[in-house]
């Protein structure tokens, strides 16, 4: 009756080897003494990879990852302004690559206010939302184009190409998300500028909402929403929004709840066609890398969103408990990255 | 040696024509007793000119606010979600059809935190920054579209248009502010997502960057610059960035200085070929509509803006202080929208 979980881990470059390996310790304490096993592949890819081979994702890279059940990803990315990495963009090569390859549709980004993290935020009250940001459309799709490039004529040009397939199936992911939590559903979008994009996500919404009538629809301007964000984040519930949108969100959300260093992630497809991969919001931090200053909070928090999403929900409940936990016991003096993982392990093998 | 300003005064919907009302009392004050003279025609624009006569903006009311020397806008926008107004756009319409064919190509929003205001963040620190938006491209182009609408099938596209000729201007009145200010410029952003925009941006700022030596320049993706907006907004002097990114931002930059109810705008034409149009970020707000609830403070920051793109620096001066001075005197008592633009008016004055 043993169960084994074919795991693809990705550390990368930066912090992210260090959060990664704090993120599988603490999944190997919540998984102990179970029956369900992970076997776990690395995968060396990133800056340092793309440095070495001149690869930023062969096919045959995203065969084999593709293969597994799950991806857990640190963070890629070189030193900003390396110049051996001006053409390389490995964001849009692998992060964006693995995105949209394995049809993650769901970018799922939730929000907590922990009591006694300290936010930026004099009164942040009771947060906890979630961004359901849709992952393989909009202006990320790089249908952009350029036409005499590097005259006093050049035109550049980005579009953002919105479907009713890809709009509607993760408004209903979100839709049910909503039921399954407070109820509470908020549109982001920006339907009195981009009034063909906008109006296809609004009618969607209106449509998928007949379909859970309990769920109460709100609708926000993004830049309204960001008002909201800081003066009022405790009325979200769950926030659907388009995949430029939900980017700049949650890096404010993240930074509101008191650090990107606690905010994970998940890039989901629901379907199960393709692996699920999580990954902490945060980037590669080259700059603290290797110091064992980086929180692997947000790395641990992903690992607890993957369980849930394998449907292995003791296991993800153990951690997400150990990790508020471990964050109600801070005294504020520093750790290291492997005291915090350790102390998260202790309390999730319990 | 009298100079007479043509001064086209929308009063909008909502709040708009109390807070123009209040705006216009302190302009008055400010240039009583001086050489120049302001003659205001009134335009009735807005919501309520098209419910009444299903106009948004003529070929008429355009040409002749064009006339002008600078327009003065209240807000404009009806209720949320009227149904008369469903098919109306009044945003596209109208605001952004005067900012668009009056070439307004700078939208200039500065944020300032007055002592004594209280901000949403706990320590916002010393911020006094402005963001240069550019105006007149990006997404808000309206080259969208659409096809198969209403169907399963539906694909919504946007589309994003940036130009070398256009980019080139803003950054370059970015810059001379920057180098009239604190001499520090940051970018802002998409550039490992959108990467012919991006790429367009970032080589205009670099080669701009020659003629200003003594500017330091620097990069932000839009999504970091959300977190550096709530956790260290006194790193900010000058922001130049695209329409779109600008817009979002700027409603943050509202937020943390105390409120929207603070922030001015400038639709600039600097090139002097058509009037620069002068309104508060916030918006019609018709739920606090009438009951001297609205705050003028952003609409009277926003005759100072005007006064001194009119080269009135001494009369601007007065303004902007005058400002300063109620603010800091403010007890926290409630006061009318009348009470609020006849204490500044009455320290315009001076
Ligand atoms: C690195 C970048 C391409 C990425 C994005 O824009 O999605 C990141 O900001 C994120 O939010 O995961
Ligand atoms: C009303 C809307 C079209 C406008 C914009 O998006 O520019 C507003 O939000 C603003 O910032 O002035």
């Amino acid at each position: 009756m043993s169960r084994t979980v074919k795991l693809a881990v990705i550390p990368g470059d930066g912090i992210g080897p260090e959060v990664v390996g704090e993120a599988l310790k603490v999944l190997d304490a919540a998984v102990q003494g179970g029956d369900v096993r992970f076997e776990q592949t690395p995968f060396s890819l990133g800056a340092a990879r793309f440095l070495e081979t001149g690869d930023v994702l062969t096919d045959a890279d995203l065969a084999a990852i593709a293969s597994h059940d799950a991806i857990l990803l640190g963070a890629v990315g070189g030193v900003p302004g390396d110049p051996r990495l001006a053409n390389a963009n490995i964001e849009r090569g692998l992060l964006l690559k693995l995105r949209f390859s394995l049809d993650h549709y769901v970018n799922l980004r939730p929000t907590v206010v922990y009591p006694g993290v300290p936010s930026p935020l004099s009164e942040p009250g009771d947060v906890n939302f979630v961004v359901v940001r849709e992952g393989t459309e909009g202006p990320y799709v790089g249908n952009g184009g350029a036409i005499r490039q590097g005259t006093p004529h050049e035109i550049a040009n980005e579009v953002s190409v919105n479907t009713a397939y890809g709009v509607e199936r993760v408004v209903r992911y979100a839709f049910a998300a909503a039921a399954a939590r407070q109820g509470k559903l908020t549109l982001v979008h920006k339907t009195n500028v981009l009034v063909f994009a906008g109006s296809l996500w609004k009618r969607v919404v209106d449509a998928v909402s007949a379909e859970f009538p309990d769920v109460a629809v709100d609708y926000l301007h993004v830049d309204a929403a960001t008002i909201f964000l800081v003066t009022d984040p405790a009325r979200f519930d769950v926030i659907v929004t388009d995949n430029l949108f939900g980017d700049i969100l949650t890096d404010l959300a993240g930074a509101i709840s008191g650090g990107i260093g606690l905010a994970a992630s998940g890039n989901i497809n629901p379907d199960g066609t393709y692996p699920s991969m999580f990954e902490p919001v945060h980037g590669s931090a080259p700059d603290i890398a290797g110091k064992q200053l980086a929180d692997p909070t947000a790395a641990i928090l992903s690992v607890s969103l993957m369980l849930s999403h394998l449907g292995l929900e003791t296991e993800a409940a153990r951690v997400a408990t150990a990790v508020t936990a471990d964050i109600a016991a801070r005294t504020g003096a520093a750790r290291t990255t492997t005291e915090v993982g350790d102390a998260i392990a202790a309390l999730a093998a319990n």
